[in-house]
């Protein structure tokens, strides 16, 4: 590894935190990457707090091993439910997912009322009921967020948004993950059970104008979803935490410069055959290889 | 406990060998159990071997220090991929879930060719191609087995129905766990799914008149299989290897004879209240207590 270069650590119980990865190549290309997936001991979705903390001190203990200078939890459940105990466990920074999800669902709220303000106002100095102004003067912008059960169950992106002054609205999607693992990511199946979770989450937000999508696997889902939603006739905008995870990093290591190529090396704690063959969807390139390793679990 | 009678320790990876000891509680009422479900590091299904031999070999000496004199592996994936480690590694009996799946499609197999050798035979001396006799009169009896991924790529039903004269075809439905502890049960999503996994299945293996449940989950699927079978115009026997496992384990204790209530202890590796909640609709009764274990993973 070229020593002038930072050295990112990226952690997921699986593959989604590819997606993460997949987002920073392009914004920080002179890093050195270590990715994790912590695939013997994945779903982390469904386990408890105590087990999830204890999975990611161990994982985020090897990447510091390795020569890890920033971490990156790019796991909504872990980022959840372990960020504060990783935190202030390891002596390097710790980014998640949750809160640059969270700061994203604010700019684009924030975008929103801008080009609200900037509307005409009505010549005859009335506001119809269904002009846009009426329709959202009174209220904060409410975020509808989809996760797992362990995520929504933390209540994490609901404390992130009401600390930046957003209504949240936490929507637990079980069948997403393994939908997206068989493959179905453009499948009727899928779109029924979009739908299905989807109207639930609606029923409960009529209001959300933001779609925050708080699982690192859903992001394979967005076309889907943007289809189902159309559908729905409810448009919302979609923020995919992978992206502003990424925009998070590189705003914490802007001094990097180098434009060398970077480098990845890929770990696994279960089969590397399946991690390389499902990881390129996520990743969207091949992974050359990938080692792997025993955590003891 | 009381020592005169037996204590059998039942291990899965989650709540699913729950429905092996709903069937053996009946058949074995005077024993103790003790059962131990590995929910920290569950699903087993998308595991490979060595992992699977590794969490299975921890949670069975867990049982064996705990007492039990006979273990049963009341789980497909870790009968298929980790059986054999455990019968000569663990000095007691272990019975897994595959042979007498295994066993009971080839009882099925022999009462269906029984009684189509008992159809009186046409009385002009001719068999017209539609006639029961003359579609299944060449061929040896075809078994569909529906499993997880795992459990499928280790090819263990195959292997042991092929040393009973039986002809498998085994399908990976790698859907169903997540749909059925979603509580999906007998909803329109679930119905579409296991009619296109059937489907493929049966595109593959259209002579195949049994269907073996190669995961204790699909027990509670079962109504559902049957009017997805019903729609599909495929009639077939269904072999729920829960059932089969209890006759097992009883006729391997032939000598119990005590009357006693059974006393049932509970143990699992991660959120015991979850356990307690969604092992109650495996078990088909309430759980009062679970234990919290941690085997360290």
């Amino acid at each position: 590894m070229n020593n002038t270069n930072p050295t990112i650590g990226v952690f997921d119980s699986g593959f989604g935190g590819l997606t993460v990865l997949r987002a920073l190549l392009p914004l920080i290309p002179g890093a050195n990457y270590i990715y994790l997936g912590d695939t013997a001991r994945l779903p982390y979705g469904s386990k408890s707090r105590e087990t999830i903390t204890r999975y990611a001190l161990s994982s985020a203990k090897f990447l510091q091993d390795q020569g890890a200078g920033l971490l990156v939890i790019a796991c909504n459940t872990a980022s959840a439910l372990a960020l504060e105990e990783l935190q202030q466990t390891l002596p390097i920074p710790v980014i998640g997912v949750i809160q640059p999800g969270a700061q994203a669902a604010l700019a684009t709220a924030s975008r929103t009322k801008k080009s609200i303000m900037l509307t005409p106002s009505d010549p005859n100095g009335k506001n119809p009921r269904n002009s846009p102004i009426a329709l959202q003067r009174p209220k904060e912008a409410h975020a509808l967020v989809l996760a797992t059960a362990a995520t929504t169950q933390s209540r994490a992106y609901t404390h992130a948004l009401a600390a930046l002054g957003l209504r949240a609205t936490e929507k637990a999607c079980p069948l997403l993950v393994p939908l997206v693992e068989e493959g179905w990511i453009d499948h009727p199946v899928t779109a029924e059970v979009l739908r299905i979770y989807l109207l639930e989450a609606l029923a409960q937000a009529p209001d959300a104008s933001i779609l925050l999508l708080g699982c690192t696997h859903y992001p394979l889902l967005k076309p889907l979803i943007e289809t189902t939603l159309h559908n729905l006739h409810h448009p919302m905008r979609i923020i995919d935490s992978a992206e502003a995870t990424a925009q998070a990093v590189t705003a914490h290591l802007s001094a990097t410069t180098s434009s060398e190529p970077p480098t990845c090396t890929f770990y696994a704690t279960d089969s590397i055959e399946k991690f390389q063959r499902l990881g390129s969807n996520f990743l969207g390139q091949p992974l050359k290889e990938v080692h792997l390793l025993d955590l003891g679990g």
